[in-house]
């Protein structure tokens, strides 16, 4: 009891960490990339400390799938996830290992790509709203709404493309989107869909490595874009898009994480833990059986069981 | 080599069994719904046959999972599974047995329930062409069209809410509605998507014993519904239904299994391994790196590399 005690402290003290604090700066340049959650794991070999991860993580995962089939039984909220992230800092391979022990009946990932001539054609939450989950789903967005104010904020020519009369790239337009982003959160959260949002934080050296692991590896070549070095050249204006929408949109409603990535497996572990606690945390109870209920339910149990003596009798 | 040779035997043997052959009758009334795969496995004791049982579907399902790695990272072809059965056959366990192990980025599960007015006050593929998977993927489908000619066929009342001017229940509307799902198949398999359809074939003794196991476990209770067994009364009539639907729809392009529900751990390998044979089948390759993209490559790589040199001189 006493180390489930310690364990939950810890959690609760990693958890605070990693939250961005709703009215305060994100503060990502202050943020250890490679930070693994406290003192006693940088004890840990390097070896250690993976083995520890994945063991955290797996039970994480295990949690998060009872929770996940809790949250589809009582049919009452739904939970959407976003990932947000520079490239290779590890979001699909997090999706992929948190999320595939969680029975997909009641999974959706969405990945949002380029936007089509149709959804540039509508407003930049549309393609959006068609996509969250239903009620008892856990949705994952890989990329997200966030894209319309970090991508499109490096590359504000992009907006063209969108064709809103008389709207210009500025600090204007960001602020706008940054109100219509968390009224559209405030939205979900008052109907019954919970939102947890996490931004992967790796290291400009650590995406560098990676980029050089996928080119050097001649099965993981096809993985790599010349384009992704081109956003890397533009890494510090990234981290300032990300830093503005971070700060303005972690609410109490829909916060933010901010999750070292430099180790997979450690992020991964705070990922699982993180979205199990989150289900855990909305006290949801199985569906009871109403007296009515029990009623016919008693009824058809007679019917059921008589059958089976007609069986016998024609048998005998 | 011998032995992977039997037991590619063994497997085409039981998938020649399990498919309803294009033209030929269902014959759903002279299949087992016991059946076990064959002589060696009857021989087996009950735990024996269920670990084995387990064993082959654990084994299926890995393959399923690096099949759909590679579905996902050639973007060719889609592969879209339908399961329909009576109540209790396992519709739901199924698809989370054989699908938890697989990456959920590349899988949507979607359940049809009653159709809402939107739905209705459109034609009765409307909604599945809505859900149907995008290239790479793979779509579940927990039901489908084929309940439009079985549970309507049971209950042709229901048709009045689909308002279709000049339209009556009856033989001429069954055999247009299977012509109608054949051509909306085949354009499917025509333009990449792939078609397998399983029917989940419990016995009317089996469901019994399931639905009374149901009623007996106060926390499964809240599965049952006396709607249920007011369905089981008209079983002849489902089967009559489904034996019509399923051989006139069983095609080349888009074939239907009937696996043996009996026994859940039976059922389950039969499904995962023929869903990861039918991937295999489309001899899929792994994304090729064109020269000009290899040039690229090397660019980035260099610049990269580059990079590094800088860090060093500075901190040197």
């Amino acid at each position: 009891m006493s180390n489930h005690g310690a364990a939950g402290n810890r959690r609760a003290r990693i958890r605070k960490r990693l939250l961005v604090t709703p009215g305060e700066p994100a503060g990502l340049a202050g943020r250890d990339t490679a930070w693994t959650g406290g003192k006693e794991f940088e004890r840990l070999s390097a070896d250690d400390l993976d083995d520890t991860a994945k063991k955290v993580r797996n039970a994480g995962v295990e949690r998060l799938s009872e929770a996940q089939e809790l949250l589809w039984a009582s049919d009452t909220y739904a939970l959407l996830v976003v990932f947000q992230a520079m490239d290779a800092a590890g979001k699909d391979s997090t999706i992929e290992h948190v999320m595939t022990g969680v029975n997909p009946q009641g999974v959706r990932v969405v990945s949002f790509k380029q936007p089509s001539r149709e959804e540039l054609d509508h407003n930049f939450l549309w393609r959006v709203w068609k996509a969250v989950p239903e009620r008892g789903q856990i949705g994952i967005f890989n990329r997200s709404h966030y894209e319309e104010v970090v991508a499109l904020r490096v590359h504000p020519g992009w907006l063209d493309r969108q064709r809103i009369p008389g709207v210009k790239p500025g600090r204007a337009l960001w602020r706008e989107r940054y109100e219509d982003i968390n009224a559209f959160e405030r939205h979900l959260d008052r109907n019954g869909t919970k939102l947890v949002k996490f931004f992967l934080h790796v290291s400009k050296e650590e995406q560098r490595r990676r980029f050089l692991a996928r080119l050097n590896r001649p099965n993981k070549e096809w993985k790599f874009s010349a384009g992704d070095v081109a956003e890397r050249r533009r890494w510090d204006e990234h981290m300032d898009a990300f830093e503005e929408a971070i700060t303005a949109t972690s609410t109490k409603w829909a916060p933010w994480f901010v999750i070292p990535a430099d180790n997979r497996h450690v992020m991964q572990a705070m990922v699982a833990v993180i979205l199990a606690e989150t289900i855990e945390s909305l006290d949801l109870a199985w569906p009871s059986v109403s007296d009515e209920d029990r009623r016919a339910h008693a009824e058809a149990r007679r019917e059921l069981e008589a059958e089976a003596d007609e069986v016998t009798e024609k048998d005998t």
